[in-house]
């Protein structure tokens, strides 16, 4: 193995979904729904299949999906992407990271990674030979220290990521941050990276912006996002990537090589279901349904003494954490028989996040309230 | 864009489909089926979906799958691997070899690659910073020359790829070959990455050996495979690395954070396919139409003068091109509207290939007539 690939363990989520299944625990740790997705989506994807769609979609993407997901960043945002030269299909926004940082990290390169963080992040940098700066942020309310940020930039700053709305944390970025770390990637030459795969799942009076609608931004901006969380297939493995041309290019060279394409047929009704979600009300009644599931995770985790931030976005609670974040997880899946992530898995510096915990709500009512009982120790 | 990345072009599949398409040709240039899958499959992974299989496979590979990837491997060829520790299921062998390459491959550490190629392997290694050391082989016959290997190894050699049956040539490797490579690696301390996306595609008296199945392979050695030409579905990008248990470690640590996993509903439809291929004796069936569709290709390509090596494996066609092979083809794709692959694009030198051009015969009878009777100006 290459010397700078050595630090890469495996995955906090495959572990913890493993220790989960051993035990038998609710698994609030993998960010997965556990229900299905929209049946039109399914007989979408059936209907690809039986009327050709099963050979390689052009590299770059079928033109059908770069098309809708131009429209959807237009109505919804009012950014405009150009189908042809801005939008790029890949294996999930996972592989859209993995692109992007391979295309443009060189070995001594680096890039900031706000704390909390996903963890893919620092291990593609890693990954790639370059050097992760951290900026942490804390709970309950996560916002980003903009002194912090600023003091993170060197000369060999390329990168930043940033997540809105964030996984841990829940927070969504504003306009003015926004514009604040463009600024500042401009002074440096920096680029600006945004996953937003949770672009559709904000609540009460939080509105998603993204990040490139904002004035300055979008000429030093990649947007990454998916249709795991929005349609709630995150085995589908359908993401892109919004950029300029001349970054669509670089993402381009390497997506061909890595991947060469992400699967046809799902492709092809991510396309249809992106279409049709505005109009169908898609996309409210998934918000109205994901702020209930917050809501009674909540309350349960009130009720069982673990106090937790009301996120704004994304599908996780982050709750404080009465021991040590690893042992007290491998207690509760043991004992209480509830799987969630150790916050230290979010931080760096093991003790960023070693007094919290993330629970996920992306789960039935039925599961949260089992889960809820088990929690309570009612069961 | 990275410095080492500068050199990565348009892949050449993309270009010569997109001339293709342009000029209304039949498209005998790029490699996928122009027929329907299985429809056992399509079943297959429409049930899988119905069923709850669309949430994040494990990132090694849903367990039905590694099994039966296990299980085909032993019955088959006679080498077992453990699907635990032995098996990972990638986007697409293209994925495999990707990573594979991130695992092993430091900036200035060598590949060897053997000529003519499938043009992953060197653009694949360029973008992890590797030099590529080239081996070429020749019309019509392909025959690995083995002093010209040995004489490639140097100390830094970490890698080299083999595919066999080869994409263009045609040629198989015989156990002698594999055993002369192994110990070369051996001698050297470096990996075989053996190709065998095209195992199950083999005519006449031809046999496919499983590299690992020579004597003195296993434990050097990589084997790439994948359901896209064994189940025609090039688009469904399910792939898989059969490796020893530092390797597979080695693989899997960077293939969660390329990729995290590869499709789970279209995973759980090849494990079916794949368990009951043998049985139902669906791969006799294909291999008889292939070579049917072999031999009308050629016998089209011989009147129409175009003098064509008859492949024991794959499924193209070489054949001597009157006249520079760029020229050539593209004269080929406006006038007579037949697409192909110039011979160049598999050598790295482009006058290793300049007087070759290959034709995919992956395609319905009636295609392959449709396009010689093009090829022989008789429409
Ligand atoms: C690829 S597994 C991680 C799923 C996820 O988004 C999370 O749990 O944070
Ligand atoms: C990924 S496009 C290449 C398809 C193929 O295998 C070939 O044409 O050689």
């Amino acid at each position: 193995l290459r010397p700078s690939l050595q630090t890469l363990g495996t995955s906090v989520f495959t572990r913890l979904t493993q220790l989960a299944n051993q035990h038998g625990a609710i698994n609030l740790a993998q960010g997965f729904p556990d229900f299905d997705p929209p049946a039109a989506l399914l007989d979408a994807a059936d209907n690809a299949m039986r009327h050709q769609f099963n050979q390689y979609a052009p590299s770059p993407g079928l033109p059908a999906l770069r098309s809708a997901i131009a429209e959807h960043s237009r109505r919804r945002y009012g950014v405009d992407y150009d189908p042809d030269t801005e939008v790029t299909v890949t294996v999930g926004a996972t592989e859209g990271i993995w692109a992007a940082v391979t295309a443009l990290i060189s070995p001594g390169d680096e890039a900031i990674v706000v704390e909390p963080f996903y963890e893919t992040y620092p291990a593609v940098v890693a990954a790639a030979g370059g050097v992760v700066r951290y900026v942490p942020t804390t709970f309950p309310d996560f916002r980003l220290d903009l002194d912090r940020l600023a003091a993170a930039f060197t000369s060999r700053t390329r990168l930043v990521f940033l997540n809105s709305p964030n996984n841990p944390g829940g927070a969504l970025l504003t306009a003015e941050e926004f514009a604040a770390v463009a600024a500042l990637a401009d002074r440096y030459d920096a680029y600006l990276l945004c996953d937003e795969t949770y672009e559709h799942l904000v609540y009460d009076a939080a509105v998603h912006l993204r990040a490139s609608a904002v004035p300055g931004c979008r000429d030093r901006t990649m947007v990454v996002s998916s249709a795991s969380k929005t349609f709630s297939v995150t085995g589908w493995r359908v993401g892109w990537v919004l950029a300029p041309p001349p970054l669509t290019d670089a993402v381009r060279r390497v997506h061909q090589f890595i991947t060469f394409a992400a699967p046809t047929p799902l492709q092809q009704a991510v396309a249809t279901a992106l279409s049709t979600g505005a109009g169908s009300g898609y996309f409210d009644a998934l918000r109205a349904e994901y702020t209930e599931r917050r809501d009674v995770l909540i309350d349960y985790l009130d009720r069982a003494g673990l106090p937790a931030a009301r996120p704004a976005g994304a599908f996780f609670v982050m709750a404080r954490c009465p021991d040590d974040d690893e042992r007290w997880v491998t207690e509760l899946i043991r004992g209480a028989g509830v799987a969630a992530i150790p916050g230290s898995a979010f931080y760096h510096d093991r003790s960023g996040g070693r007094d919290l915990v993330r629970f996920a709500f992306c789960k039935q009512l039925s599961t949260l309230h089992a889960a809820g009982a088990r929690l309570m120790g009612k069961e």
